[in-house]
């Protein structure tokens, strides 16, 4: 599983335009081929920022799937123009995993 | 649930060396009340850079237990000198979560 991990700076005072965008989105995204999980969360430090976290089956769903589909042209018109720097993207693998002793 | 998620840069070349103090750090935090899970990822685009993402039951059982426990004066003790530059942690609560459809 690799985890594609987002951090979202939305421009000033559009954070409630941006959720309920991201509501319309998050179903473009789950169709994809690849596709895992996915997690938006709500900084408490800073307002209008976000990580998005996105589990794919490999790199290439993400960056050749994803990425080349007609859904990623919807997503990119839904979302896109909130951002502000726009963010970077990086994948990440899993090293160690610790849960909750039982 | 609060995830506590922080970008970790290891001093180039000492990876190998923070990934095995780390591997014993582990079972320091794992012990602390309100410790739900913890997951560290590695950056397949930057060398010697991971994600270190924690499920707390609350915040305070970070901020306050754990970072006022004597466990986090070994944890530091274990890993904060392989960090550069120091990083920044941010806490985050969870907005959409989409699974896999079935």
């Amino acid at each position: 599983m690799i985890l594609e991990l987002v951090i979202l700076n939305v421009r000033a005072g559009e954070s409630p335009a941006f959720e309920a965008a991201f509501d319309e989105a998050r179903a473009i995204i789950s169709s994809i081929p690849g596709f895992d999980h996915l997690e938006l969360q709500r900084c408490l430090e800073t307002p209008d920022r976000y990580a998005l976290l996105v589990g794919w089956d490999t790199l290439e769903a993400h960056t050749e799937g994803f990425r080349g589909s007609p859904e990623f042209e919807q997503w990119k018109a839904l979302l896109h123009h909130f951002y502000e720097p726009f963010p970077t993207v990086e994948h990440y693998e899993p090293l160690f995993q610790v849960a909750r002793p039982a």
